[in-house]
């Protein structure tokens, strides 16, 4: 990839990549729609670096429930993104605000995960880039607990490997597998260019069919 | 029909619609509450267009595979609504920024539909009311295909036939039969002079049961 | 509880109660993640009048459908919060504008129902707190009748007694059973404060680990 | 309707009926796939005696919680089908052996529930006509509760209204209104004869096309 | 295939075939678990011949429903089986008595949905293999349609492409891609040999980890 | 507990049991609807020994992705119960025909889990009690793992420890804490014996209120 992330996150979209990644034949790389951006108007854009979460119905004494966790936030890297892999349960927050801040401090990208997520009011202010499978208060501690750390997992049906780029913003998640990023982003940002002058032709009044005869675009 | 519908779009509410409806007789109106709008300030107000979808698992080469789509499209008219059932399998965002170009192009006045949209920073700049299932990238070709336009269709729960009054706001999306419009309508003119009073009354401090005796409102 | 409620209101979030809750062994006590508030910046914080609805499947002509309904809202005195228990059929809106003027009239401190609410563009310029399982137009005449008052019922997955402290915010609704409130308040207080020295040390680029290891916060 | 009900359980199928009811414009009499028999061998045919359940999560001492339960079972007469609306829940099993022994001894066809039912072995046993939503232990005290008798009813997605016709057998459960009941009996009886003529083609090995266009039934 | 397929319904089960495209790299060929044979005793083995349906709300007059359909079955040929793509919606009974009665005479193999079947206890009788999504009356007409016939559908989470081998059991219904049939196939049989080894090693009382050790099967 | 577990097996049932537990403030033991016995005519009684199960997404190569597994089945001893508890997901049969033969050499009284399991018709020719959330083929090797085994658990909505006593039938499953196991099993068998009174009575046509006036047992 010779574009510098910083690019991308500014010149592409979560909906241009997900038509890249159809043509290119990987159909499955976009997370279901219960997956919410916290702020709508900021966008994300990393490298995966992913932990996996197993039920569990105690909190042993003695035992440090948040160990891999804290393990991994304290080893992100600049431009890498936590994916939280947290299951079907929709039981967990295993995000809020100090993980927030403690991923920030080591110039992390943002968050994904299919669990919920809390202190949302302060996440926004921080201007923080987390996605979510939704918003609720209960902790992980006695719930859930990562048991693993990069590892290939799945978050909200699409498959997420350790180094993956993720890339949201407003119209959802999408991840973009190594061995095609750079096909991809090339394909991507070429149709973005397409996409103006398809919508400059229809503003103009132009017929649908037409334009799209013109440009194959919609 | 005797009012314009600019003039319902100011002075009606989904809400009272939906009252007036069950008062009429017709009590599955409503669309269910998964379908939200992208921008709660906007109201919708038009006449349905529908196009009914097809879940599909291939794009076969040299088809192309929006062809209806593109032709109720380029076929709207002033103040008419695009009414979009994409079924329930929630995959397919096959509304987006250059279709909301091509349909106010047209002079349409929305589009209500329960799959899912994209490009909705875009959409939510340019003021045009869109009614969705949720928000995803997923492009429709080679998972959603429009078999035929302008039949009845049933939209998260509420049946849509042609020419149907669809209205929608912040509260969510009704659908008044071509039968009983004028019926449903002028009830809810008279119904929203009646709220007005019974707010002010209870905005005083009367008792609830007191107001609702003397107006019947609630 | 020797604080007023406003003071609790000002100082604590859901969040903070919730682990509160958890260390003293009432796992079950926040709503799910689909309650919630029409506006996020408002904090509800009340004590506890339920209401127990039924779905019907007819309105019975000369019957006063709201009866009870009525006569809760009526009756509720300052910093009571209304909570209704509409059960998981998600058919009916059982709130709006009227009922939230009556019950600001009357001192709530808000409501919290697992059913929908409607007119949430006027509930919003009220600035009065409403908590719900989604928005609709659907009025519950004939769909939902409430068959008793201040008794126990389940909201969302958390049980709610008479008289038990309610606490939402943007991050959800968690219910604070009398018996423990005291404890749980006062444990809530004093982790806001531990929670301001860790947020500290981990923007200043401290390792998660060692932070924990000092405060024992996450 | 002129035949007794003992001719039309001999007689008639549910999706005969059902296909009546969809030929007479009544397309929502059938219950959904999740209501079952019991024993797939025994048809159920008899009057709607309607009970509608409220969710409690209380049982207050001193209180018998099967009140108006029992008395609707005391009640049944010859032919009757005990029709209990427990609503979404799916927590409940109101129904078992004994109050299977006490209406069959009142002469009752049988009964159809959304709720679960328990003690299933004897059940099938006494060769009683039981339809359900499935199968487990729990008792409705401090669940569910009868709130009220004879009033119409919805059953898993079907109207039921008291004194309908409520046909059952191993493909499900149809609801025939007593408006439409005579019609679309005589039309089932013929249907049933249609069909024999239909078959007997198709073993023979006629083409299907061939034989739809003779007899029309498919 | 060197083998015919009278053969492999003999000596092969569902669930050998499962681990052998697992093994294979191929793991997402079994439909889900909601998807039953009406006779857990029958063994389904054939080549795949697909319909597609689509959602419909009406049945304009003087259309054929089921014109489509109608040419599938009469289309088929020894060994195939018909495989309805029915959609999401659960609402439709496509399959009956009539329909295994013209696809028996045939001579295909049997027929797989995911929508439900009627008829059930006489479709038993036949002793032909069904295999569906549930039991129910509801008739398509109206309610679904097929558009396409021999092309790539999926039922039930599981990919079927004309031609491809599909075989259930009382374990569930896998699909073999046509290009790996011959390997899937063979290390199948080779499976089921060491499954009797490593059964009776059980069976006089050895551990599992030395059985699982010596034989490599679970 | 002075019963020995083959007098219970013999002389109790599930819903006996539960109302017991419920009469002993202990409402949530009883699992979902959804756990189902293979063999209705088999009762399983014995103590819980669990497995706690992990979603996966891999099985990296060198890996025994049985080893918990296969050591738990190792160590059972005689009247165990294995209790799986595998999550939401129910992507996964981790029980089939080999796990049983060996669970049955080493005397355990059967098998619960919240997954699926496969080879369903060898295991109802050994007559061995498994209770489970479905029948599918997919085997757990790469999409689930025992990360733990003997922790507290929880399977279908049901709280199971180690050493609790488990009982199923036809009815379904529930779960006898082992510090109320004395209580509950004395009052389950005076129930037993009261019912037949009960049952006689109503047979007899006795009413119901009559009869639960005397008896107190519904």
């Amino acid at each position: 990839m010779s574009q510098p992330l910083a690019v991308l996150r500014q010149r592409l979209f979560t909906s241009v990549l997900s038509d890249c990644l159809d043509a290119a034949g990987h159909r499955d790389q976009a997370m279901q729609a219960r997956i919410r951006p916290l702020d709508e108007a900021l966008v994300l854009c990393g490298r995966a670096r992913t932990a996996l979460y197993m039920d569990v119905y105690d909190a042993p004494a003695g035992e440090n429930p948040y160990e891999l966790e804290i393990r991994l936030i304290d080893d992100l890297r600049t431009d890498e993104v936590a994916v939280f892999a947290c299951g079907a349960s929709g039981r967990i927050a295993p995000w809020g605000e100090l993980l927030s801040t403690a991923a920030r401090a080591r110039g992390a990208a943002g968050v994904v995960m299919d669990g919920l997520t809390r202190d949302v009011r302060a996440i926004r202010d921080m201007k923080f880039p987390v996605f979510a499978g939704g918003i609720g208060p209960l902790d992980a501690k006695g719930r859930g607990k990562v048991m693993a750390v990069d590892v290939a997992v799945e978050v909200a049906g699409a498959r997420v490997a350790p180094g993956d780029l993720v890339f949201g913003d407003a119209d959802g998640v999408v991840v973009v597998p190594r061995a095609i990023e750079g096909q991809v982003i090339a394909a991507a940002l070429a149709k973005v260019a397409g996409e103006n002058a398809t919508r400059e032709a229809l503003a103009r009044g132009e017929k649908l069919a037409e334009v799209f005869r013109r440009h194959g675009i919609l």
